[in-house]
């Protein structure tokens, strides 16, 4: 019969599907704290929290993922039964924009919000690509002054402070898309009158110069000119730029001085002949001013090697790196790298309104921060968060187990009564795989004597590494004896000695 | 050339899809402070977080919702790349019995979780029907004693405690699936040896039973015998039962005594005949003495009328409800109701791995819970969170202003710098949109003497309420100019006075 039954309803794989997975206990704690941080650093600057529903119609969110040759362009999308097409929300931006032509006559001019969430990618599975993640996002929407996008980035540099990170780690490095514009101009690769021309060029060397970092310069030249052989033989086809056009966008990479006004005299320079180019200079000159004037200069900085791959963006664009060394998993040490990025993007709200609405944001890679942070032991309360369990010596006495509990509970300590069957044997090591500090003990000897048995777990643990005879072990007091009265004044001692 | 570019890419239309909606400002913040203060609760029962993802495999969810006439029975789903079938979940029960069946290993056991996120139903939409929603779940995995379901009810009661529910205005309503199949199998409608035989004549039982409250007794009755016609003229089939197996039923729905013990005497009476009924009664009894030891009998009873929807349970189901009346939209008083509900569910983790696993839990409707806590004032810190707006009456003094708001920011006070365009007028309309406490005012006269002007903005508005002539109006002092150095300190005693 149960062969019978197999037949007719096979029984479900008890799978996440592929790119997706579980989060569990202090790592989800983890996070949440960390992102409590963030965001109350972002109300406090006056931003408005938003949380618009993970899906959207298809239209809406719009195209701007990288991945033309995935279903749906990279999204996740399926028909609503009136025939429309829904999506999940690729990222929170693409979202925002939708809410603001939506709502703009109900919200305050200019909109400080921000938002938290999972955003949805349909990337091809594979090991370590995540298709569900979490963004952090804070933007301005309304106002065209660059004032909007050194407070961003001061705030930034706060949300770093507020998560634990020292501020020898981290720099937010600025640049202007107007600059480029004009170098681009200068070189003859952009035309005011006409800027759709030279755009997949334009493209070749926005993506190049992205890769600086990790080709070095040697390779982004390569890649400006006739094109680039990587270690695995395959070859990516160049911008075919001359070696004067190279130079001068090489130029304009390496163009970051000691101070912000130092570099955007160089900046001027270079982009002399440009007017496009020369409003992008001063911008960046006003948002060197405001963050020297609040003294974030050495943590916010103007680098024209900055360029965000992203097509939207339309002026100033930022981005965050951690500059603490690690070892990669190949061994070799290396920077931690981007942790957060953003800017201007003066256009998304117009498709929907016609309207052009200016706008200046940053997301923060949740994943990657939260693990920069547990890489630098600032992620978490640590393991000694596991409750206090109350061994069921006997299923009769549940209530007397159920009092102790809440005794200790109403006296703050995290506490449960063992509900699973087995010995003590089985409770300790369940209480173990909990990381319990302590197991509450009342058996029949016990309760005869009016007294409870605790376990400290956590010094068992710390003993079990460092003791080596068995008769060490058996003098060691990780086991007490106390008066039943006496419960909650114990544990609470034992709990100060174990953080102590 | 607007138009041929129209006729291209035609607009998107900025809505969120149908069924959907954005949440603001407060509605977050009262929200997430709410779902916090229940979650601590769960924590401090010795409760792991976990978070699944949004997505599932289609097979993995089962289906257990009752719409059957929609779209994958009212599942959002859509194909994968690899053609199989992936769904956004639509509880956070089904997702955690494919958690428990996957990493049962790893987890200890019993697995106590909780769980807050948003689930999704394809429902069909139409006003104040919602697509996305919260909700907010703690379960015990891995044990068949009740006196997991008994810790449950009290945790839940500590919850409704700790976002401020009076004890009065809740009661958790218990009862027992194995109790009212015994009643059942008393009447001739349910065959131990035959569980499926009359499972369609139950159900209408089941659903006759839960609309007690909206339908009344004769109601009820009615369902039960032939059939019901309501107020449009519908006609609802009955369960065609005879007076004598009614008769049994509406006294087992009645059998509610003062005390659990003597709610489940009378129980006792009614099931005598049935060893599954006599097994749930005694399970009943366990938990009211349970209940009892730890002084929760007046907000967690033995209610025999509470029989929840859902197919899957198989032990006791619990209701909360709220009892405080509300005025309606016809206007007519009516209880606020039913704000949680949960039960025991063994046959869930079966589905995937062939082995029965124990497991209770309960969710809360994370949405009506905050409308109660609205409705009796106890969600959120109320208006005066807005942030204290400085005024940007010289846009070159940007550096300035932001030190103003540094300082402010950095003695605890959320602030911000005004960033859009136009006059005084303007600016003070967005100060109040933003319903902001205090604007502050350095024109060029302030700033040659050295001082500041502060505009209350809240005794402003309270001013306007109350104040009936101009010249009253021109006397009151909602405005003062302090030395710019005192700002922080005149700030905060205006605040201070705000809020006292």
């Amino acid at each position: 019969m149960a062969k019978d039954k197999k037949k007719k309803t096979p029984r479900p794989r008890a799978e996440t599907p592929r790119g997706f997975s579980d989060t569990f206990g202090s790592d989800v704690t983890e996070r949440r704290e960390m992102l409590e941080r963030i965001c109350e650093v972002y109300h406090h600057y006056g931003f408005d929290p938003l949380e618009s529903p993970a899906v959207e119609t298809l239209d809406a969110l719009g195209k701007y993922l990288p991945d033309i040759d995935r279903p749906h362009e990279g999204v996740f999308a399926w028909q609503d039964d009136d025939d429309a097409w829904l999506a999940l929300r690729y990222d929170l931006t693409a979202p925002l924009a939708r809410v603001v032509a939506q709502h703009r006559l109900a919200l305050p001019n200019p909109y400080r919000r921000y938002a938290v969430g999972p955003v949805w990618r349909n990337e091809k599975p594979g090991p370590g690509r995540f298709r569900q993640f979490y963004q952090c996002d804070a933007d301005t929407v309304g106002t065209p002054t660059v004032a909007a996008d050194a407070e961003i980035c001061m705030m930034l540099a706060d949300a770093f402070d507020a998560v634990g990170i020292a501020r020898d780690d981290v720099i937010i490095r600025i640049n202007n898309r107007k600059v480029l514009n004009g170098v681009m101009e200068t070189i003859g690769l952009h035309d005011a009158a006409n800027p759709e021309a030279q755009a997949h060029t334009r493209g070749i060397v926005l993506r190049a110069i992205d890769k600086l970092d990790r080709l070095g310069e040697d390779g982004v030249r390569a890649l400006l000119g006739a094109g680039r052989k990587d270690e695995s033989g395959d070859y990516t086809k160049g911008a075919e730029l001359s070696p004067e056009q190279t130079g001068i966008i090489m130029g304009f990479v390496a163009a970051r001085r000691d101070t912000g006004a130092a570099t955007c005299a160089r900046l001027r320079e270079l982009v002399a002949a440009s007017p496009t180019g020369i409003e992008g200079v001063d911008e960046l000159e006003t948002i060197a001013e405001l963050l020297e004037a609040q003294g974030y200069q050495s943590r916010a900085v103007i680098d024209p090697s900055v360029v965000r791959g992203l097509a939207y963006y339309t002026g100033p664009v930022y981005e965050a790196e951690l500059t603490f060394r690690i070892t990669g998993e190949d061994g070799q040490h290396r920077q931690f790298g981007s942790v957060a990025g953003g800017g201007r993007y003066d256009d998304l709200v117009k498709r929907f309104t016609g309207q052009a609405v200016p706008a200046t944001g940053i997301s923060i890679g949740v994943d990657r921060l939260l693990a920069a942070l547990r890489e630098i032991g600032r992620a978490g309360r640590g393991e000694a968060a596991g409750p206090v369990v109350i061994l069921t010596m006997d299923r009769e006495q549940m209530a007397a187990y159920q009092t102790m509990c809440a005794e200790l509970r109403n006296n703050g300590i995290r506490s449960e009564v063992f509900l699973g069957g087995g010995n003590m044997g089985k409770q300790l090591k369940y209480a173990d795989k909990r990381a319990s500090p302590i197991a509450v003990i009342e058996g029949a000897d016990e309760r005869a004597q009016g007294v409870v048995t605790l376990k400290d777990l956590a010094l068992g643990a710390r003993l079990a590494a460092e003791i080596e005879t068995h008769a060490e072990w058996k003098a060691q007091p990780a086991q007490i004896t106390v008066p039943r009265a006496g419960l909650v004044a114990e544990v609470r001692r034992m709990l100060a000695r174990a953080e102590g």
